[in-house]
């Protein structure tokens, strides 16, 4: 996820689009997010507009079982920030944000997921 | 890639090898770096030490055809930063450093890359 400040976003946007080969679209619920797959892979490239603030680039970890999740990285020294409507913010051992975002039941298996249980 | 100072280096690493569920090994020729493919993925996680200056992260391209690639995100936008041993490092419009790294040839296909030419 690359977060930017809203003088940089469309030049940005249409830089990581094309840069990428994929049309990032935007987000229904979340209109400040565009995002694609990217080619041939289970991994997401987003555009965050932020409201201030310098740029920056943070990654999502995905899972289908959220409380367990961030209660894993939690134990590992991650640091809980914030819930964010239906996601956390946590932050790394070097301050570094990052989120853990939930998926559908049946959306991950050992094909594109680590299993954990 | 996660670039850390020297301070949180170790808890980084140590950190984001077990979020990620990988050994993030050191790299022979540039030992500041440890990274491993992620589970099922094209994609790699990596921790480089940095010398100075705060944590960050920044995104690698790979291609099988670095000046071709150079210029292309030259033309998108991106601005050449300067040459690091065989990569190149470039900025992109909102000021945020990333990376176009060679890959050797015919290890790069349809199913794992985007075609340009």
């Amino acid at each position: 996820m690359i977060d930017v400040p809203p003088a940089d976003h469309d030049n940005e946007l249409a830089f990581w689009s094309a840069a990428s080969g994929q049309q990032l679209t935007q987000g229904d619920f979340h209109p400040e997010y565009h995002g694609a797959a990217l080619h041939g892979q289970d991994f997401g490239l987003l555009i965050q507009r932020l409201g201030h603030g310098p740029g920056r680039i943070h990654i999502d970890i995905h899972t289908d079982d959220l409380d367990a999740e961030v209660a894993r990285l939690e134990k590992l020294g991650a640091e809980r920030v914030q819930q964010v409507d239906h996601w956390w913010v946590l932050r790394d051992p070097a301050g570094l944000l990052f989120c853990v975002v939930p998926e559908p039941a049946g959306s991950l298996d050992d094909g594109n997921a680590q299993r954990w249980d």
